[in-house]
């Protein structure tokens, strides 16, 4: 402990390879206040090095230091081996990474351990781009993480780390590593389902709508409104995919319940479609208020269009007053605007910082109770616009019914559904289950909870 | 520490109890790579455990594991007193959670360590729901908290819970378990006063408007305008609401500066009521965005209404352009959308990762600076709403005043006491009883801040 | 590891001074279950201190505790040195301030140490405000951040702090402590510059328009239309300044990126004006957003304004439907709503907790491609609004353009730059030098990646 009391003398740390990573790298140790030492096979000619550190061969690097970063391609790893005997009771940092997952069996990390298995391997540095690694920490940059079988190589890897001006996440033991090999070539897996799904949904109702409004109006009458394509053919598909897209992040509770309800367990797995869709429902959530923001400016921008001002320059309004419409489009507004401030706040709880201050009992009472509440709204304000359109032939053009009928569809069956499971004599069962109780099983329940 | 360096043999890990916690926390244990046997009073007739784990009586479960996670309800820990020599140097892992708070005098943790005093007791995995416990982390379940006396038993459940792939944070001693305990249980404590107050003023404002607007143009005019309140008067009450809390947010903090100036100390506590007011002034300030973002959407839909349409193709507008009326229209929109965009800026400082990232300098500027910029902007907006309608006896309908009036009142109060503390010679008093002095003291101010 | 199983003795601190500082904290310290005494140099007539604190010489105290808290102003640290062979092996918690930065050469914790060599002195408290100190952790004060060079007194620190509630981050070695005294002083330094430009820019264009606007109006016609100002003027003035700012933020990379193309390597620092604008690319986004927002909200009020209702009424609208312009128009609109809401997206990553659960490489592909696709779409939403009004004379009011142009000009030129860097050649190269690939460099590329 008292060696370290005064200023210490600049620690030396030691960099296999020079490549890119290991120069960048080194310059940064250089900057933070480190002696670097690298080690290269050919020490007299291996390229330039930063200012001020040195080259030497590995083995005599490998001796001046207790703490060696790897920065050398896995397919190199092989000469490891050899050193074996110098890099015993060393410190090994592996900081690579591959060019795609699944690539090699085994982690680079637990690789490096394999041929050095007298040194304490810690998998670290990798998830930092190589800007971040030269630059320093910014933006999402910010975090370092490491994992590995030793504490106290971690701990000095973690005080480097500190130092250089990151903050550490321990992931636990080496076995973490290949998660943390593959988290930087991650490029939002589990927004992809949702996104396509958003896609797909768009461009069916894109499509089905301009057949509909578009084509039909030319086709029937000659005319050609193409210009609606940009803003009011728009704000017919974004509410209705939101509205789509928002059930279906409750359609797959409500299909989990009815298994769990089946089958009489919580203990058998879901299957794996299920787990998958049930994993991106939060995804799914936030494309989902991501189209009803576009929804919501799509419409307020309605009254200063050219065209409707056009529009209501030319209507001749002699009719009296409709209390009856008033309260029906009054309420429709209405319906949708609380809908939607509903859904924002889903969506503030959704980010991170949010959610992990929330015990698991506040977030759930958001995402479940205000989750189904902005459903109903949602669809109730779909309704309301609806109206009674669904009895007018009219609105039947080639004997297709109008959009938003379809996108009534699934959340009408999430929300009846939910008021199944909601009975009295379900929900109690549901309960049951959920608690641990089985139905197959001779026991009785009551003594499922006691000490066994 | 070179145990460790090979792919370590998988740990063995014991569970006191086969219910459903127990049962699912063992699943989790298994799939990711520990061994586990199950400690019960009936080895052979418990219920069915997971597969791959066995199950033992408590005396041989203990013996063989270092580390025994107490799946049982309080109620039943009776027993444990007798085990306590084979759980001598364990470490015992208490998830246990109440039915409500303060239930029992001690936590449960605290209890278990009484009945084992020479185990390392230590709390941990409480907060997580019995999902995630099944599932792993997810959003709000991505954090195990833990506290105990012993920081090597601490260290051997960090581990654990790491490789479970939850994030640890030690929240100190066992003494922290009845927090920790109470965590789960807690439903939005600081939103409740807030919240009741938010629905007592809409629900007041609601129905003195009804009487104001609805009623009286009934009563009077025996017409029904019933369809005003879907927009019109829920537009109407959500503004009003919205400036009243915010300026309930500040209220409290200038009742502290004038209770500061008048006992000339700021070492007396405030009395119980403003300490819990200005603890919930946060949530305040978010209820008072929430209403005031909703009358921004009902105010931007105005001109999309049926009944707006309505009414603008029924005017003959034959007057001249008033750019009085002009300049005060578009100022009451100016500083509107100026206080909302504050309004929203604050909200954002709000959100945990923001202030935690805010040094209390920045914090502070923001949240006071800015807040009373904020609510000078919406009361000058309110103001200019009303212009001169409060000389008008017309609209004091039923000899009560209009609600725009009423709801002037709390922020007119907060904004002249803050000006009056911002005079030099209160502001100067302010400071320096903020900084320690204390009128009473006989001693000089000037020696305070030296050592003594 | 078993003196502490059961519910611990209170431990016994000291804290020196008396002073506000000493007072609050030693009140806290009380409150969270530790014993108090004070060292002082006078102890009996050093003022009052809180019920239940002992106060004693700095010699007693300092010899009856194992850390002490050094709540003296730095200026009066000299006496210590006397001390040291008291505070030999003790921890020195150094929780002072100073009033602005570079006042001292060294910082006051490394000073401290330097005057007791063989105390493990610890940086700590001193980014919390005084009220946090006395009253427990709340927003932005939640966090103490700590350094020393000895690991076991910083763990010391910790137990307290976690047991007075705050969440504690080890910032390494106690060369950090120079940056955790400047931290409290700081506001904003990082938004400085960036603010300074919006306040110029808003400033410039406010003049410019209103010269153009108002005050050509009022020359050449007589007419007074000041009232414009509120709404009409701020609606221009907003939009370009976004703009422009929105641009800066992308300007610095394509400049740098031209940097490294003619010089041919990425390991020459750039110019200090590049570095420092690089730096404060995120505040300049989320000014540009700040002004994004407003000038959605003045456009979405338009149709409400009092002046926009009357000018409606007196418009004689006979003309036929354009469609070019319907066309035009509601295209103008969805860019300008698709761009603000991509602006919202990168916002919205920008928040700390969402850029920390992103990989770079998830970040960057936000913040690059989804970047500069907002700036194009915002971009050609102004070219869309300006359309043939740049070859018609009568825009160009006193030979100046309309503001909207001037506007155009960085956008502009940043997407072309950004388009030409795109050509696969340009690429390439490009790709290669950051890389690692140095052009004067005699070796060959294909060895770079090598070990060596």
């Amino acid at each position: 402990m008292d060696i370290l009391l005064t200023a210490p003398e600049p620690e030396l740390l030691c960099i296999f390879g020079t490549g890119d990573l290991g120069r960048s790298l080194g310059q940064r140790l250089l900057q933070s206040g480190y002696k670097v030492v690298y080690g290269s096979r050919r020490p007299h000619s291996c390229g330039p090095v930063p200012q001020g550190a040195q080259v030497m061969s590995h083995t005599a690097a490998a001796q001046s230091a207790s703490v060696v970063f790897i920065c050398i391609q896995r397919e190199h790893y092989g000469f490891l081996e050899q050193l074996a005997p110098q890099l015993k009771r060393k410190v090994l940092v592996d900081v690579s990474n591959n060019l795609r997952k699944n690539l090699y069996p085994e982690a680079n990390a637990e690789y490096l351990q394999r041929l050095t298995p007298e040194a304490y391997v810690v998998k670290a540095f990798n998830t930092l781009s190589a800007w971040a690694l030269q630059n320093g920490p910014s933006d999402s940059n910010r975090q370092v993480y490491l994992c590995g079988n030793s504490t106290e190589a971690k701990e000095a890897v973690t005080e480097i780390a500190t130092r250089l001006g990151f903050s550490v996440q321990d992931r636990g033991s080496l076995s973490a590593a290949r998660e943390l090999e593959d988290f930087p070539l991650q490029l939002f897996p589990l927004w992809r389902l949702p996104l396509r799904l958003a896609f797909g949904l768009t461009a069916f109702f894109f499509f089905y709508l301009l057949t509909r409004d578009v084509i039909y109006t030319y086709a029937t009458q000659k005319k050609d409104i193409s210009f609606r394509i940009m803003v009011s053919l728009a704000n017919k598909v974004f509410p209705i995919v939101s509205l789509i897209m928002l059930a279906l992040c409750y359609l797959p509770g409500v299909i989990a319940a009815v298994f769990q309800l089946y089958r009489g367990t919580k203990y058998r797995r879901f299957p794996d479609w299920l787990d998958r869709w049930m994993l991106c429902r939060k995804q799914l959530g936030l494309l989902a208020l991501a189209f009803a923001f576009l929804h919501v400016l799509y419409t307020l921008i309605i009254p200063i269009r050219y065209y409707v001002r056009y529009k209501i320059m030319k209507e001749n309004q002699t009719s009296e007053l409709d209390t009856t419409i008033a309260w029906r489009s009054d309420s429709y507004y209405s319906m949708g605007i609380l809908g939607f401030g509903l859904y924002v706040l889903l969506g503030i709880t959704s980010l991170p910082s949010v959610s992990n201050a929330l015990s698991w009992r506040e977030f759930s009472f958001i995402q479940s109770k205000l989750g189904y509440l902005t459903l109903f709204f949602c669809t109730f304000h779909t309704y309301l616009y609806g109206w009674d359109m669904f009895l007018r032939s009219s609105y039947y053009k080639w004997y297709t019914p109008p959009g938003y009928m379809l996108s009534l569809l699934v959340p009408s069956v999430v929300l009846v559904l939910k008021l199944l499971l909601l009975l009295p004599c379900v929900d109690r069962s549901l309960t049951r289950i959920r608690q641990g109780w089985e139905r197959t099983e001779p026991q009785d329940d009551s003594q499922k909870s006691l000490i066994t």
